[in-house]
């Protein structure tokens, strides 16, 4: 890799993770304003999230320029590719975030459903994923990329968890059915958040190893 | 436009507009599954799925591949990285298609909850949304894709009836909550895919006018 071309990915890089730390920062927010019913939260998401979708604009705006300038091949372009698609997740995961906060400030409306158990736990376990999809680009570490697509089974369990419980709850009380739906909607919005850490793991084995792992099934290698 | 991009350019478009006709017909075929009761249908969108996710990687290799020899500038560099961010809505519209179809088979076992009139409705908008997307992109018509932004607007507020009249539905009738859930987690999957249309509008003004229209808000320009 150019020298040059080095210094500047690796800003990049910084400025990809800074954006990765708003977007999880912002889901953490959310769900905590329906944990702790706090929705000053909820409102300090809605602000803080125009500054994830700046930095999507400038970033965008900075990889065409060295796709252009630079002219890479083979493994730069693989590097700014990806960059390219994780940039759009992560701005992504933080739409979700917004989507979370504004059910939040509806769910505060109504008395608690029931206790939160499992919601904790899915965030715990999204917001991890993130994190961990991100120190998988730092550190170009497939294993870790791999441990995070293993994680969103397991998202996506705690996800058809949420559901059972809260249609049952649905269904002996019609009195909770409008916040019940709206916490199905947080369970499908953290389920997203997944789907897009497991899109940063896919894009950082794609940077890595130069395969693309998006369609397992399809078997062609 | 050099000769021999221009073609092979051609012939990339030509390939994500037979891609997207095939997510088109999917999602038709997904959601007349419950329109018609007919689970062949939702089989069928099961089984075509495959040959998308095929045709998405096929595409990302030749789009790289041309960004590796060409090493377009400017215009050709954005018609190559709307190409691929197009590419990936495509093949995402598949993907709401298959969870479309997998609703169907489980709302199959259960009673009509209603007459279906806002879903055939913010379905055939929905498709229509794809289709002038990928017509915008043809034509290089702007006014058409920002027609197919606005019409986003529509989706959304055919979403939010559908979703309060399944809920009144549900705290009226407790019997119906399982199958009136699908059909909420289908008006989701319907509002993704007007979203990922008005994503590949933004990316048809991107290529023809080269500015990035995806955050109004921030007013930057």
């Amino acid at each position: 890799m150019e020298r040059h071309f080095e210094q500047e990915f690796q800003d990049l890089q910084q400025r990809l993770l800074w954006m990765g730390s708003l977007s999880e920062r912002a889901v953490h927010k959310a769900v905590h304003a329906v944990l702790e019913a706090d929705e000053a939260l909820a409102e300090a998401v809605l602000e803080e999230e125009p500054a994830i979708n700046e930095l999507q604009i400038e970033m965008d705006d900075r990889i065409t320029r060295l796709l252009a300038l630079q002219q890479p091949m083979a493994a730069d372009l693989r590097l700014l590719i990806g960059a390219s698609r994780i940039n759009s997740d992560i701005e992504r995961i933080g739409d979700q975030a917004v989507n979370i906060a504004q059910s939040a400030t509806r769910i505060l409306r109504h008395p608690q459903v029931k206790p939160y158990v499992d919601l904790p736990r899915m965030s715990g376990l999204a917001e991890n994923m993130v994190r961990d999809s991100l120190n998988a680009l730092v550190k170009r570490d497939v294993d870790l990329a791999n441990s995070v697509m293993r994680q969103d089974d397991e998202v996506d369990r705690l996800r058809d968890q949420m559901f059972r419980e809260l249609l049952t709850y649905m269904m002996e009380n019609s009195a909770v059915v409008f916040p019940a739906f709206e916490l199905v909607l947080v369970a499908k919005n953290l389920e997203r958040i997944g789907d897009h850490a497991t899109n940063i793991a896919e894009d950082v084995i794609y940077i890595v190893v130069g395969r693309d792992v998006r369609h397992p099934a399809l078997d062609r290698r």
